[in-house]
């Protein structure tokens, strides 16, 4: 049995991808208010795996979860691709003419925004999570206010669903990060093959400095499959990048990362891991 | 005289940063409700000009303003980088202990997250503007109701300043890209040396081929200021890139990219321009 650290309520875009990675094992979801969170409860009991959204095609990155992972220095034990898919789902017997306002989270109403343009007179109120939001609506009996969940949270908490399918690009992916203590990701990916990796660092310099890294990775058949720079206000001549690196030879991989240790500073890897899978459209 | 359409109303921090990027020169702040509604306003009267945040160095990339700026086809004059500092602001009279909701812009509100966990029982309401948050509460005479705004708006729309400098991140900049019809950036940049750019292209294989693009531009004395990849899903072997550079040569940057162009596809220049100024901390 699973023990996993999620931020939000049952029903949670994260809990699915959750149960999705672990497909075949039971899943017990720990959930926690803030991303923060996930990290204290595997403070209090080493034994939870935390999961965690890293980003998303249609939002970005999320780059404060990056620095959660970079301080506090839990291993990556292997990454999810869920698809989202929103609905907006109220209390049973009323129709969409009836809904005054709409709850959810920050970037699930931003993923709505083109359907949330078509309800002109509704108040949009942020919410810390998607499933509380369907929760609260149920909880507290709010006639007149919708939350903008997945169809499980509906489900889990009763909702009747007033629209489907309310993302405005239907090529809606989060991409999540499963992560725990050392032992437990050992175990994790025991008989697993890992292929991919990721690293953060700083180039001194930007003169060519990147090309130049990128060169050495690419002599060792280490490929980019995500790169976003960060800059950093003070330090004018200093960037910061997040990388995702994909690669077909363990040893390769390991050489290439003590080839351009020379080129870069701060080098911090999150983890190595093996790809992940994604789920259906 | 100026006139340059912001996303927000009155006091909203583009607006400051079209006054700091046209300093010297009379400006008129055409507000809108959308970043789509810049576009549109400049339509209607193609002598207005347009400016958008970009990316901010605490929440990331805006990816759907590049991808405006690439689907509206108008260039790019220029780059303002602004400090933004918050503050919380309320109808006169009332202490923080009388705030029962606070609103404002998502972006806004996510970089004041440690400050809001302060607040615990407070309800947080999204705002489609910071400044429009401020104005509702003096219009409406919201007792009770906080936003988070520039102090600035706090002013135009009389409020009291309950607490100032809530960013969680002091290093909170913003950077705003200036826009308009190829006649206007034409005459905006007269005199101005063009030493900066921002494209958009896609590499067909990942196979070494970003590094490849990036040792050209190397070669060149061309040196990347941002790069961002997007995945495109449903074409796994595709990366799209996002990339800001900058040069000291115009000849041979324009060299540099005929000598990508066979590396790539889709290569989209969103503008030329000169490197920005940036505001005090």
């Amino acid at each position: 049995m699973r023990k996993v650290a999620i931020q939000g309520g049952l029903g949670a875009y994260h809990g699915i991808a959750a149960e999705n990675f672990f497909v075949g094992e039971e899943v017990e979801i720990v959930p926690c208010i803030t991303f923060k969170d996930i990290f204290t409860s595997i403070k209090k009991d080493p034994n939870i795996i935390g999961i965690m959204a890293i980003e998303n095609t249609i939002a970005g990155s999320l780059l404060q979860n990056y620095e959660l992972l970079k301080t506090n220095k839990l291993p990556i034990a292997g990454e999810y691709k869920q698809r989202v898919s929103h609905c907006l789902a109220a209390l049973p017997g009323q129709s969409i003419h009836d809904i005054k306002e709409v709850t959810s989270h920050p970037i699930a109403l931003m993923q709505c925004v083109d359907f949330l343009e078509t309800l002109p007179k509704v108040k949009v109120v942020e919410h810390e999570d998607t499933a509380l939001a369907a929760k609260d609506i149920a909880d507290k009996n709010l006639v007149g206010t919708a939350a903008i969940c997945s169809t499980r949270a509906a489900e889990i908490y009763g909702l009747d669903i007033l629209a489907r399918g309310i993302e405005t690009n239907k090529h809606n992916f989060t991409r999540f990060l499963i992560f725990g203590n050392r032992w437990i990701v050992d175990e994790i990916q025991k008989d697993e093959v890992l292929n991919k990796s990721s690293i953060v660092f700083t180039v001194p310099h930007s003169e060519g400095s990147l090309s130049q890294v990128l060169s050495v990775l690419s002599f060792y058949h280490v490929n980019l499959t995500k790169i976003q720079s960060l800059p950093i206000i003070g330090r004018e001549w200093e960037y910061q990048f997040y990388v995702d690196i994909k690669f077909d030879n363990y040893e390769r991989y390991q050489q290439s990362l003590t080839a351009i240790r020379p080129l870069i500073s701060d080098l911090k890897i999150l983890g190595d891991y093996p790809e992940g899978r994604q789920s259906e459209l």
